[in-house]
Parts: structure tokens; C-alpha cells; sequence
């Protein structure tokens, strides 16, 4: 079912390298009986200023889904510079060389499509939709904001004002109070301690020259990934993005030297206090896994039985059995680096601490007995049957096909996507488990009333206590 | 393009209407320019029962979406009893006659399936989506909650907490507060006054035996619609159903005697003191209209040019000329009923009186002088090059669909869509303006500091002071 096909095609001095396949296709040797997965036609290229280009077939309707990925995210934000790479995403669409925000906006409107900037944790992804016969007019859109903004300063300062007041909204959010103290017990210094969004302090502190240094310095087309999706020919398409982006000149690629994380040794306990709670937010764990881990399978279908959705030991244990909270989550955030791995629930004041127990009860059964064959089938029939409801519009198989070249997953991982689940036996979870999941040493964070837990606290280890 | 087949189909005991078309395809004279939307075949049938039934075929994906919709929202929960019919909906996942919670979240999960139940003002959903090989297992799943809940005494209380304390977080939600309060002032004593989540007095008054009574009520065959989009074979599909829903007894439908809405007469305006507010939240508005309101399309438009996106008239002048807000937005809830017509912005507590005042002005330009023929172009070109985007997965087509049956459009109305939109005139929205825009009868919602803006509020009119 795999076809390679190389070359050279000098009509558009491109280095192209196109893999087309139909996968997953009406094999019913490799898919079992889990029904079929549509065919989808993908084709990979590369212009000579490095920039990257995949290309996928999706004919259902007349539409296109593009994404532009950057490699430029809030790892790249400099210490005291917390928030550089998110404005400057935010930035990108409040003008350009030739056009005032309002202008990107009406021609936005005019076809009717979307364009947005987004920046996370490792990189920035500029996506857009239209109809087909749009293409031109919104690739040049795109192209237009993410070469050429201006980042003239009454934009900078109001988008500076605009995030400064979501930051300081957050106070008003336990789960997000927990996440920042937690990121940042975890990661210490390195960058993936603050938010993407940035800090006041951070926020505050960034110059003009700063943001335009950053934009020169990352947005860079070797340093870039650009996704087509939809019910497009390809050739066609090809030479229209090499029209509007081959003169995109390639550059130095900034590659920022990052610190160690720390190591966490026992239990690392903060209590924020906000005297006006009377349920305790619960956020417990350790660092994760790169994005590339070859165990992500392993660990996905893990984490399901642990603590994702209504039928997980966590979920079963402290909501269904014994009505402790509403909601006890489990969650890998698979980054570039290694994100962190977390639970987060919450319950009453009186009964926080008991659930917090009930939580490092469960971490530590996982780690001594494993999962059974049953848990780990019911965790594989349910990614089986869900992964085609992941890929239902242009813009969720743009953003598949993008996490496949970015985090430089193999160029078979959608393809076997089934198959790599089905692989995964008891045995290969429980070694993912004994090699990653410890908990002896973890960073806890409660954000409660202080008064209320402080003492039954503290019968858990050393706690250091916090105000916002 | 508009085939009609009418008969009966004694095989399965049907009343079969089936309308099959195939429609806006490739159909250049009547869609002009703007590109081909998907063919879709459409099937329409109603049981001995009652139940109305349709189904769509969509072969991107081997996936299903299914929507049975009950006419039973929050406007019948009794005036003391508010909340009763989100409850009800957030009841069907807890337990059946034969399976309870956990059993119901398992089989979901082994087909990697989802099922979800949700109330609003007029209606309630129960919606799934599966692989299309699990057809039967969820549609039966979804039969089981929507027809057997148990309504354990227990699972009554744990919803009840959940659902109080969700009201009770709203309190920290400036935006909530401000609709909570608009909602209450517009409608008065019709239940459109509450949030279909219910208030705490009347989430604490429910009890068991009228949520039963809720159910016995309203989820009737003859009472809700059935729709099914996705890699079907109509015919297939239909036998299932009638096999699935074939025995629900049809019962009476209760339709309540409703309140008459208020009559607003000059401004109303009401002043809602937290005093730890820097930043005013501003709603104002009157009544609009019922969904099949014939104006539809030409109010549609309207919207979009008074406020709705970074082009309108709002945005240009209170974000972008003075900077006075990061966001305003204006838009109609178009219900079975009069749904409310409403704007709604904020700004610093200094300059929220400005801000309102601005945006009174608008109201009374658009009101003296109508839209331009450039305003209104602009405005069907961004609705017909967005609506194919709007109908990319099957969930998405089954909604619209559902609405089109539910609120009484015309069986053309999807067919028709762009062609309407296409046939608005200046003319008709200049008409539809004047009939219904009425800038000098007003709510006007101010959620603030009391002290910092009462004097200057003031200055419009009489104000009310309440607390939160």
C-alpha cells in the first residue's frame, strides 16, 4: 500500500520528496475488524529556503485547512522575558507592511474563512480555513502575517494591557493557580515552568526591539512547517505556496541553551493560601515523557486506566466509590522536552487531604501490581474505536499530520496508528510503569483555605506555605 | 434537483415520508460563484409512535452521529422548580433499569463512542457518535438512558451538589452575573428569566418524584426527533431504529401556559454592586425573535454588520477608533419563543458610561439610517464563503438538520440556505430594522463598583441598585 515515489521537479526548483499513500485503507489484514479508516492522499515536500510542506487530499467538501508551524514557543522566552513568543503570535494579525488590523480582518470576513496565531509551550501555529477557491487569498493572507507584521507600538501596548488582565483574571482560578505554582515547583528554572501566556513581571519587562528580534530570529521558514489539508490537487497547490513563499529568505536558527530541570526528591508540598475556599485544589505529579517517547503508546493506554474518564481506577476509587469529588483526572503532557505527568482533582476542605491519600494509594498499587489484560483490552478498544472521530474535519488532520513532522514521529505513525495501540502488551506497560511512574518522589500542590488542612497537611511531610 | 417519494412501507409497520435530494451540488446557476457544497442525501419517516426520524448519508467516515431531541427544556420547569429539566438531562447518564453509572461510561468507552445528554431554554439533546459498526450498541445505549432512567435518590443528591455549586461559582463570573440579571429584567415571570441550569432556590426544592414526572412528561415519542447522519444505508438504519424505539409508548404532550414577556418601556436600567470590580461588565438589549421569524436571514445579516466580529460597527468604533474595550459583540438568541437581542461589552470602570453611550449611538444610527448596499455585501460574502465550514462532521450536519425539523423551517430551508442569504436586500433589512431595532426601549445591565459609576449612570436615567 506504500508507494515512494523521488525526485527532482525543476519546473519549481523544489527538493521534493513526495510519499504517497493510501493508508489504512480496506486492509482488513493489518486492521482487523475495526472497521475502515479513509483512504488519504499525503504528499511531503521541501522548498530550497528549507521550508517543509506536507500536503493531504480530503475531498469530502470544498474546503481547505492550513497550518504554519514555527518553531519558535515559550521555551524560547528569555528568563526575564516571560510572555515573548505569545505576544508576539498575538501580534501577528494587528498588522502588517500593508494592511491595518481592521484590513486582515475584512478580508478575512470578505471569504468568509478563519485565521488565527496561537503559541504554546514549543511552538507558534498560524492556521487558517476558506473554501478551496479561496486558497490564493488566504495562503497570501497567512503569509502576509506571519513574514511581515509591524508590531507597532500602540498594538504591542494593548495587546500588552489584554494579557496583563487575563493573567491577573486567573487569580479568580484554582485549577490555573495550581497549575502555575505546580509548573513551577517542577521545572524550577528552565522555561517550561511558566505558562505560555507569560507572567506580569515578564510581560511587563518587553521592549519593542525585543519582540521584532524574536520574530527575525524564529520565524524563519527552515525553521517552519507548513500543512495543507483539503480538497485540493496538489501539483496545483505546490506551486501556488512556492509562488507566495519562496522568497522567504532562510536563516540562522536560534537554538536556546536550556537548563536542567530539577530533580525532585520525596514529596514536595505547597499549600497556596486562598482564605475564601472551601474546596481544596488537588495537583499532584512528576515529569513526564517527550513527545517521541517510544513508550507514548504504552503510556497513553496507562493513562487511560489510571485516570482518564469515568471508568479509571482514579475516577472509579475516589468519585464513584467514595463521593470525594466530582472529577480526578490523569493527564501526560508529551512535549518536545519532557512535559510533566499529573492528577488533578479537588474535594471539600475536610476531605482534601483524604483524597489526596486515596490519589498517592493508587500511584503506588499501579507501581507495585501493574495493570491487568482487561483494563489494558477496554483502554485499546476505546482508542480503536475513537481515533476516526479524531479525524473528522481538514483542520484536525492538518494538526495530526503537523504533530507527526514536528515532534519527528516515523512517517508510518498515522498510518499504523491502530496497529502501534494493538501492539502494546501488558508487559510493555507494566516496564513503562517501572521506569517512569514514582510515586515516592512528586510535587503536590493544594490551593486551599490554609487554616482548614495546614495540620492534616502536614502529616504528609514538610509543607511549605504560600499566599497567590 | 428535488425528487419526492411518498408511500408506505408496510414491512415496517412506517409511515414513511422519504424525501431524498440531493442538494446545492453542482448546481452553478442557482449558486452562483461560490463553489460546490457536498451532495447529501436526505431521508425523512415518522413511526406509529410518533417519532420523528432523519436520516443523512455522509461516506467521508466510517462514523455515526445520532441526535434524539425532546421537546423539554427549561421553559416547562415549574416557576418554583427551576432547573428541573437540566436535571432530568444530567440524570440520564447515572443509571438505568439495568445498568447503573459506571456500566453505562464502560460501554461507551469499549466502543470508543461518546454519549452526552444536555437541556437549553426550549429543548433537550442526547446526542452519540461511534464508529459506524457500533451502530446498534450505541443507539440502543442511547434508547436506554434517554427512556429508562432510574433517578437513584443518591445520584439525585450528587447532581444536585454539582450543579449548586456550579451556580454558586458563577458569582466570580462578572459576564454570568451581567445575563443572569438581563435574562430576569427582560422576561419577567416567563421562565426565559432563568438559566437553564436552574437557581438555587429551585434546584434545592426539586424532588424525586417530580423529576419522574418530568420525564413521564416529556420524553414521549411523539414528542422528540431522531436524527442519524453518517456511512448509513438509510434502509439498513431505519429497521434498527424501528426495532430500538418502535415500542415507546406515545403519551400526551404537556405544553405549559406561559407567562406574556414584559413590555420594556424607555430604559430599564439596573446597577449590580461588586464592589472589587476595576473593569464594568455592560449588557443591553430587548427582545428579538422566535427562530422561524422571517426575518431571519435579513436579522442574520444585520447582526453581523451592528456587531458581530472585528468588522462591525461596534468593534470599529469601541475597540478599534477609542480603544475603550478589548471586545464587544452583539447577536440574537433566536428561539421556539421570543429569544433576547442583545450587546454586550466592557471597559474600565471610568469609561464604562462612555462605552454605553457609544453603544446606544450606534443602536440609533442603525435605526435613523439603515445599513450600506457595501455593509450588506460584505455580510453575505463572509456567511456563503463560512457556511460549508459549518457542516464538516457528521455532529455537525445532525444539529443543523435537527434544527431546521425543530423549529418548523422550511424543508428547503439547508437546500435554500445560501440562496436566501443571496436574496436579502438592503431594502429588507432597512424594513426588518425598523420593525424590530428599538433604541429608546432598553435593559441595560451594569455590573461594576457601584460607587465608581452610579453618579454618571445616572445621568441616562433612573437606576436600580441591587446587590449581586
Amino acid at each position: 500500500m506504500l508507494n515512494i515515489i523521488k525526485g527532482h521537479l525543476h519546473r519549481y526548483t523544489l527538493i521534493i520528496i513526495m510519499i504517497l499513500f493510501t493508508f489504512l485503507a480496506n486492509d482488513k489484514h493489518s486492521m482487523g475488524d475495526e472497521g475502515n479508516i479513509i483512504p488519504m492522499k499525503y504528499q511531503k515536500a521541501k522548498l530550497d529556503n528549507g521550508l517543509s510542506i506536507i500536503l493531504v487530499e480530503h475531498h469530502e467538501l470544498p474546503v481547505v485547512a492550513i497550518e504554519l508551524l514555527v518553531r519558535a514557543g515559550s521555551v524560547h522566552d528569555p528568563q526575564e522575558k516571560q510572555g515573548l513568543a505569545n505576544i508576539v503570535a498575538q501580534l501577528l494579525r494587528e498588522g502588517t507592511r500593508s494592511k491595518d488590523s481592521l484590513e486582515i480582518s475584512e478580508e478575512i470576513d470578505f471569504i468568509g474563512g478563519t485565521l488565527s496565531a496561537d503559541s504554546e509551550y514549543d511552538s507558534t501555529s498560524v492556521t487558517a480555513t476558506a473554501l478551496v477557491k479561496h486558497f490564493k487569498s488566504i495562503l497570501d493572507l497567512l503569509s502576509e502575517v506571519a513574514r511581515f507584521p509591524t508590531f507597532k507600538t500602540k498594538d504591542i501596548e494593548f495587546q500588552r494591557e489584554k494579557t496583563l488582565t487575563s493573567i491577573l483574571r486567573e487569580k479568580d482560578n484554582k485549577r490555573a493557580i495550581a497549575s502555575r505554582h505546580f509548573s513551577e515547583m517542577l521545572y524550577g528554572i528552565h522555561p517550561y515552568a511558566h505558562p505560555s501566556i507569560g507572567t506580569l513581571e515578564g510581560l511587563k519587562a518587553i521592549t519593542r526591539k525585543e519582540i521584532i528580534q524574536f520574530h527575525k530570529n524564529h520565524y524563519l521558514p527552515n525553521n517552519s512547517i507548513l500543512t495543507v489539508v483539503g480538497d485540493i490537487e496538489p501539483s496545483n497547490i505546490l506551486a501556488v505556496i512556492k509562488k507566495t513563499f519562496g522568497d522567504w529568505k532562510e536563516g540562522n536558527v536560534h537554538k536556546p541553551t536550556l537548563p536542567l530541570m530539577p530533580k525532585i526528591v520525596n514529596y514536595r508540598i505547597r499549600l497556596v493560601d486562598k482564605p475564601d475556599l472551601t474546596q481544596t485544589e488537588i495537583c499532584i505529579g512528576h515529569l513526564g515523557i517527550r513527545r517521541n517517547n517510544p513508550d507514548y503508546f504504552s503510556l497513553m493506554l496507562l493513562n487511560y486506566i489510571l485516570g482518564r474518564g469515568p471508568t479509571s481506577r482514579l475516577y472509579t476509587e475516589i468519585r464513584v466509590e467514595r463521593g470525594l469529588s466530582y472529577g480526578v483526572k490523569s493527564q501526560f503532557d508529551a512535549r518536545i522536552l519532557r512535559g510533566p505527568f499529573y492528577i488533578r482533582t479537588y474535594s471539600k476542605n475536610e476531605t482534601a487531604i483524604e483524597t489526596l491519600r486515596l490519589v498517592l494509594d493508587e500511584l503506588k498499587k499501579l507501581k507495585a501490581g501493574g495493570i491487568t489484560k482487561e483494563e489494558l483490552d477496554s483502554a485499546k478498544s476505546y482508542y480503536i474505536g475513537h481515533f476516526p472521530l479524531s479525524l473528522e474535519t481538514p483542520a484536525q488532520i492538518a494538526s495530526k499530520i503537523i504533530e507527526q513532522e514536528f515532534y519527528g514521529l516515523p512517517e508510518d505513525y498515522l498510518e499504523k496508528y491502530l496497529e502501534n495501540i494493538k501492539a502494546v502488551s501488558r508487559e510493555d506497560v507494566n516496564r513503562a510503569i517501572e521506569g517512569l511512574i514514582d510515586p515516592e518522589n512528586l510535587v503536590i500542590v493544594l490551593v486551599s483555605k490554609a487554616e482548614d488542612i495546614l495540620k492534616e497537611a502536614k502529616t504528609l511531610g514538610e509543607v511549605e506555605l504560600k499566599g497567590l
